[in-house]
């Protein structure tokens, strides 16, 4: 069985077809890298790739893809609505198959150094592969944006991690690291009151106090007439799915409301799942990857 | 994506390493099929091929292993403890990717066929492929062994579908059939009354007015000192792992006895467990084809 790391990049270009034609066509340049997804966003005008491959040619996949970036996307041009630093954005390397977390801060390190080297543009290590606790959220990276970034340079603290304190002229600059796969699980509760779900919201997140890779929300459902814990697991290994599940079902007991159902948006590493019927089902000495069958069909 | 079907041969030699690599060298033969696993048993004196493959390439394959079997294995020199009817004994396609149990019934049809005709051997369908319920179950089929089936085959009700009332000399008669894939389910009480588990086995399984598709026995766990409900699950469909597992749950309360783990042995399908995750989280419109993200990487 081979290994597989997933790479999605985000590229600050949504609008013109030439150029998404062009990332995409790159994308497909490298022997066993495959493109699963791509999705161009008008109003971000951004696109995020969704990219799989062995750890050696996914470095390659990413070079490649920021490099035709830099030549066809200028920043000093770009107008959308999502906060942006560089031509392409972010590069996160997720561990999907037979690979670990440290392999994929690995390739996020060789990716970032080349990336410096061979184009010129300047990288900040984000999330995983972060050297300061500082660099780990994207958000406190990113503030500023492109038309910032110059002067913030010029901070103490934020030099890049790899390059000058000099943004590319027109590609600006990028981050690349390591991240665990997100999975967006929301809980519905059988209550109209916004507040109970806030409150709960609270309790399972790490913001304030709660389970370490749970960020949450609460939030209305306006059409059904009931609120919601809104989530991102940003680690299910570190913070399963049925550990904060749990967790609002006791909070929930409080004031005397079930749960009634949740959501999962979007996609979801089946571990993150089978975790959940291994903590239900009790089920002792489970190897995940020797005795799930799907385990031998995949590339 | 690419549909997939399992085919899992058995073939009647487990002992003459010859013919053990000349048929996992014919089982590498056909583009589109890989041997995922061979397993020879020297006392049963039998071997049990997993290959996998789409829907026209796995008839190729299984034609191609059942011609080289016949001739190769004598069923007339044949001894061992697993009972048996032919070179190829049983032939069991299986719905393992975008594949239905409708589809792997036309694969069953289709190479029974084309034995008969290229190679002359009959052919029995069995379980979903079966025109009649006495031809479900492979134990009744495979009754009398080799050495009594020239005397079954004439019985008026033991015609095989495929081919005359006759057996092949040497290679004998083969089952062929689509099932669903099985799952060793085994749910641990918190007893050491061997009475309490055969009970409760009685109350799930299908035998005895229980669920459909669950077979299961009460067994003492001599170093464990407890008891156990050890279960197939043969349509993890028709019956879900967490319907069995909750029916036990209250079945054993009567006697005020604890469910304390469970386990489940070999392979299984990541979906068999992704309901119960689907359950216990309660999630709404899950679409486990298009949400799970090893779906995307698979061949």
């Amino acid at each position: 069985m081979s290994k597989l790391i997933e790479c999605v990049p985000n590229f600050s270009e949504g609008r013109n077809q030439t150029t998404i034609d062009a990332l995409v066509k790159e994308a497909g340049s490298v022997p066993g890298v495959s493109l699963l997804d791509y999705a161009p966003d008008a109003n971000h005008n951004r696109s995020v790739f969704t990219l799989v491959g062995d750890p050696e040619h996914i470095v390659e996949a990413a070079f490649r893809l920021c490099k035709l970036a830099r030549d066809l996307i200028d920043l000093n041009k770009h107008q959308g609505e999502h906060p942006r630093m560089g031509a392409t954005d972010v590069i996160p390397f997720i561990p999907v198959k037979d690979t670990t977390i440290e392999e994929c801060r690995a390739v996020s390190l060789k990716t970032a150094e080349r990336i410096w080297r061979e184009l010129g543009i300047p990288i900040f290590l984000y999330e995983e592969s972060a050297r300061t606790p500082a660099r780990r959220n994207l958000a406190d990276i990113r503030k500023g944006q492109f038309e910032g970034m110059p002067a913030k340079l010029l901070e103490p603290d934020w030099a890049p991690d790899f390059g000058e304190r000099k943004i590319h002229p027109t590609a600006g600059i990028t981050a690349a690291g390591a991240r665990m796969p997100l999975i967006a699980f929301n809980v519905n509760l059988g209550t109209a009151d916004i507040s109970i779900a806030k409150a709960i919201a609270k309790t399972v997140r790490a913001l304030n106090g709660g389970y370490k890779y749970c960020k949450a929300l609460g939030i209305m459902l306006e059409d059904r007439k009931i609120v919601q814990v809104s989530m991102n697991m940003v680690n299910y290994e570190g913070t399963p799915l049925y550990r904060v599940f749990e967790a609002i079902r006791f909070e929930a007991a409080r004031w005397g409301v079930p749960i009634i159902g949740s959501e999962v948006i979007g996609l979801t590493p089946a571990r993150a799942l089978i975790d959940c019927a291994e903590y239900y089902l009790k089920i002792e000495n489970f190897d995940y990857r020797r005795q799930v069958l799907e385990n031998y069909l995949m590339n």
